[in-house]
């Protein structure tokens, strides 16, 4: 686009709380690398992290789909911070909207996980 | 796929527990659909319930669609009795591999039908 990007022009599109939508976020965590960055960053504890801090065995633009599609449906936050685009999981949010779900959710990961591992 | 079904040439393929993934359970629940159909095999409390007891707005090509989705992913069992293909959820299977799980979605799910039918 060449015209005269107005103020904040590079604030990211996210859905508000009340537009977030259940589907939407198990369709987000319906795919195992979407699933992996979710649990490293809950594990983070609110700390914003960069897409370069995640090692995904994937492609940089598959990468930027992945956090695209978890920002439109409403599960992470991606905020530019100087020249870097933090992400953080919008927790209180699904939190709000859904108690438990979240912690359900990584907890199921979490056991898959150490149950593939296993063999 | 295995099949945990006894012989015989109508039985449907279905997952074994231990083949069953978090990601396919997700993908299954994320299609407005499918997951009002596990609403209401969950309200239905064990019992098995016939495609057509569903009244579902959509042709019936697009619910046998939806059921073999859910079945494909391990989230509900279809059985022939007779001539009747009987649904029923998986609770047992997905309880064992994802404590709370189903009961967290089930309740996301209600929370957000109650809300959105508020106004």
């Amino acid at each position: 686009m060449t015209t005269t990007a107005p103020a904040g022009s590079r604030d990211l599109p996210h859905p508000a709380r009340e537009e977030i939508r259940l589907e939407g976020v198990l369709h987000a965590l319906s795919d195992p690398m979407r699933l992996q960055i979710v649990r490293e960053l809950a594990a983070a504890g609110g700390e914003e992290l960069t897409c370069s801090q995640f090692e995904l065995p994937v492609t940089k633009s598959t990468t930027t789909h992945h956090f695209r599609v978890l920002r439109e449906s409403g599960v992470v936050r991606q905020i530019y911070r100087g020249t870097a685009k933090m992400n953080g999981l919008r927790k209180d949010d699904l939190d709000a909207l859904f108690p438990g779900l979240v912690d359900a959710l990584l907890a199921a990961a979490a056991r898959q996980s150490s149950r593939l591992t296993e063999f």
